[in-house]
């Protein structure tokens, strides 16, 4: 498109005068722009973390493994196994701004509760059983559902089987630690109400669409619903695809239904940092390459597919994860329903303005 | 509280200098503010609309009588009958800002399609069997429903049944009137869509708890959501009272339940010019003596209660509707459980900041 | 464009029942919409407020009278006498919307001190020696200068000379009439602060273009500047038609310099109710037909001009005033420079959402 | 205030099955929570970035000996040397978003256009004879000038005059890198327009008091004033330190005055990512001892006085730079009159709701 930095005639060897610049400025703690303004303000973005798919039957045993070998409790505080970006080595991060991890709670184990700044949410691929305790409102966690802890909300989880359960946890761990904003405080050993209800109160109090209890009004930072079931998220893909076949505007593109979590007190993200989304494509379907500023994390929650990353392709099934950077090219296809949960960092990107979208073939 | 203009000493009789010129300012289009503050300028609200009820019982033979004399059709467009405020004369106002009528019509009468800047809502108290087409999309009208006309939107009704139904219409009339606002535009003679579905496009594709669709992002002026289901609404006060009688904090104040109807895209009011909301009372519950800036229409959707209006007191049940106008100090009690429909000019007065409330009893 | 209702076939005299049917109506308090649906939902909007001229040569010597004639003080508290729209008979409105009035205090003489919720302003088209002390803060009055005075802020003027002054009130006085929003008190029998700086503590705190200071921060409902001084606005129009003379982007249209008065906390109207705004036409230059939703207030600052309201054209010159009621197409011929001064109720209909404009030979 | 992780007893070395385990988790690119969890979500806010005093007079001689021997032209783009944190060594950033750098023109030279997405300003603490182009706008730079290059506005720099000229440049660099937000583009070789007026097209536009040109309305992303003039700054600042001596509220505390540079169509920060502000202490002032979220790097402008960062202190003058990390306690004292220039990451901070303040003696 326009030139690259990189076609530019390289610098000249460095005179004995300007190693010696160089190296006064090291000593006084000063860089030069000009020897790494490539690097610094790329021609477009070229991020260190590589797209990467981790595999659930890879990820699950190991948690199973943890969970034998590890206790969970006050310290380490959860068992979590997170997804390492292999191009951001050292670091427990999927991308700069996101965290991913696989979490783990035995038969009657109980994660004890405490807060961060960090926020927060889980997704279920698979089993139930686990309440998570949120400001001391137990919230059943079953398959297919979204579940909310916002920055400084006190949590705990508990099992009440005798079964172990595993889930996703997302967080803006990385975001938090590079911006120096984490305030962390421990709570209670144990889950502050330990009742086991099918429904939580925070949705008993909001869940109900587009009605707004009256005594809390005002608009509120994170989204004050704890959990987005299954059922809901389902019924509304299902009829975006009906509506489709009646000819009317509902998809995003032909065969491509999607929602977006949202915080019914704005209309927006559910959290300030993090962007969640569920999308379903019916068997066949495929969706144009796509590039987007900023980076997400995909999990695959039922059906099989072929999802094109980059130059890569790769065929992922039921609780597969995997990542796309900022700016990578990426398209789906469905080889059968295909139905996929993901999170971003879209609402950071968005709210500083730094937003851009390339869809192949859009001319719009 | 303070001084009232009233307690100020009258004025002298004109002189025959200042006769002259009062007689000079009306010749030349002049009006002085010294001798009209008093009205112009109040020490507090001044409302002319009084506060008044309609009886259910009254207003519906009313309708059916309608129905045999009056044909539905394009010119009068609409068979409605408006509650007119009896503090103003010679208009067919609610209040200064709304406009509240029943509506009726026939067994498979059609009242034709048409637009209008005036924002507009129905409520239904009673009956079932028509469907309001609003933009092409079928919505059905049934017992505790709250539907949405928005300005500028295409609508029609027709009644698909051999019963006549009528029910509530809200609008906006006399602030747009008032305002210089209104644009109108004829559509078709009859509804654009005669299918009958159980459920509207607009509610498939919206209403889902705290889930929307991606294929329509952004702020809308308007809530989307065309039918707000009894379903919901009537889980929502449930919910409120049993977390309430677990000792959670939910309701507005003890026994009182209530929840406002939002815009899914904004968390805001449904209308850009009213709020609508729904009040339950528990038998025997009593509520504070309000004061609010800002006039309402209440409808009483079921129970018998007692509500006290300024200085007055009337046992109200199904069907009666009710003003409130500006600053007059209302307060209900239920004789049995009591559920209200509520709407107000709130968002004109709160989004021109001229919004107070004064609760007795409340000194925070 | 469509077809308007008065094109329809007239209404049949009315049958015995259905007279009955009327009177009952009225014996209830309801009036049905279809007789009168005409009137109350225009095709588009037909205000009764008229275009209207009042000549400033007129004006001054009736307020000049008034100052022999009426004492200002406690009780009829100013000296305003008001533009009584001859549309809108029985008022003393400019618009349905807006009050315009000339004030007049003579040598030496205070107008006391009083708060209401109603918004206001000041402009003054010639003389000075006036300060108005907005909450204590004492703010002199000169030529050309715009000044506030929010909602809820006490407020008194003085004269410190010897010769009257009179200017330009706009309040938002019809529109909280009609809402029924009106709170008033009184405050001191003469102003708070007697001191007379060039510049208001406002001023010096907040009129620095695009520095705010530390010790206020957050989005103020009102502008916190008392004084927009004719200075500014004066250097802003002359920019605008230099940068135009040099090829720049910058006037509304060839030849027509403007500004808004803005909130600097929202960069916003100044007030919740009333926007404000300062043209300046070439010699020569004209103004397309434009036809807005909503009322405005016009005020020649100086020079003379041609103004073509709805069909009528009339030639004003310095201190006259003009009303363009809600979508009456309007248009201005600048004879010499021909500067005007506007004011609007274009944030109430802009915040509920009733705005449009139509620029003849626009089709965008 | 808590129990800190580090008080928790240390781990037990981990079992041949354990060591296993994190093998396994490596090979799949896994990295547990809970060995890492004290660093990741630290009790509160532990920046890498080290709190650290740069010195006029040693930067400015070293940006001469770089003017003497690095060409400035396409490339390398910028003759601009970096403050390089001693805490986040092998990168050129003052904190972990902030890049602050001195840029050195030499007499006649052009530093060629080029956009990208990072957004940038300019301060002058000395000299003058430089014209940035922004957007084809050409901007006098002066002392004690504050001017913005918004994200992607194409912008070169030229030297009119004989004499060198230096300044600060601070951008969001090392944010846009971290969240892979980079796009870049060159523009032409030379500035597009070679003008050398005192003041740009956008001051003669923006830079009014509380007045903003109709042609353009709504709310831009980033503040369309170029420059925000000494004069300006200055006055202001002022103005605060004479209403605290005349007893009125106008300083942010005691001898402490501070403007904020702000978007005139928003009233909030100049830049989405970037806080720009300028502080003035009496002789002899002292603020109280602050932490807040967010990390800044400030200038000395003028005067001479004390800084105490964590617990060290430095006297420092005319043109010297710091950097005070997130949450590390600060406070200053003037030896005499002692103004400042700061920039921070405070809108990432407060937009994403990260933002904490903690002011010694402050309970409230």
């Amino acid at each position: 498109m326009t030139t690259s930095i990189h076609d530019l005639p390289p610098e000249e060897p460095d005179s004995p005068e300007l190693s010696e610049l160089y190296d006064d400025f090291k000593r006084e703690n000063l860089t030069p722009l000009w020897t790494q303004l490539d690097d610094l303000m790329p021609m477009q973005p070229t991020p260190r973390a590589l797209p990467h798919v981790w595999r659930w039957d890879t990820l699950l045993p190991l948690a199973e493994r943890s969970g034998e070998l590890v206790p969970v409790g006050r310290g380490g505080e959860r068992r979590a196994i997170a997804l390492a970006n292999p191009g951001l080595p050292g670091t427990a991060y999927a991308t700069p701004t996101l965290w991913a991890a696989i979490q783990y709670l035995g038969p009657k184990e109980t994660a004890p509760e405490h807060r961060h700044s960090q926020n927060a949410f889980r997704f279920v691929v698979e089993g139930e059983g686990v309440w998570t305790v949120v400001n001391g409102d137990p919230v059943a966690m079953r398959r297919g559902d979204f579940l909310l802890t916002p920055g400084w909300n006190f949590h705990g989880h508990h099992n009440e089987t005798d079964a172990p359960m595993a889930w996703i946890d997302g967080l803006d761990i990385p975001f938090v630690h590079y911006t120096d904003t984490s305030f962390f405080e421990f709570g209670a050993e144990r889950v502050t109400d330990e009742a086991t209800p099918d429904v939580s109160r925070s949705e008993r109090l909001w869940a109900h669409p587009g009605l707004r209890p009256l005594s809390v009004l005002g608009q509120q930072v994170s989204s004050p619903i704890a959990a987005y079931r299954w059922e809901h998220t389902d019924a509304a893909l299902r009829e975006q695809l009906l509506l489709e076949d009646e000819g009317q505007p509902a998809t995003v593109e032909q065969g491509h239904a999607a929602v977006r979590y949202t915080n019914p007190t704005t209309g927006g993200d559910v959290l300030p940092t993090i962007r969640a989304e569920f999308h379903r494509l019916r068997a066949g379907a495929t969706t144009p390459i796509r590039r987007e500023v900023g980076s997400s994390v995909w999990q695959v929650f039922s059906g099989t597919g072929s999802i094109t990353l980059g130059d890569e392709q790769h065929d992922v099934t039921t609780g597969d994860l995997f990542v796309v950077p900022s700016w990578l090219p990426w398209s789906f296809t469905a080889t059968e329903e295909f139905d996929l949960f993901r999170f971003s960092d879209a609402p950071i990107v968005e709210r500083l303005h730094f937003d851009r979208v390339h869809i192949q073939g859009d001319n719009t």
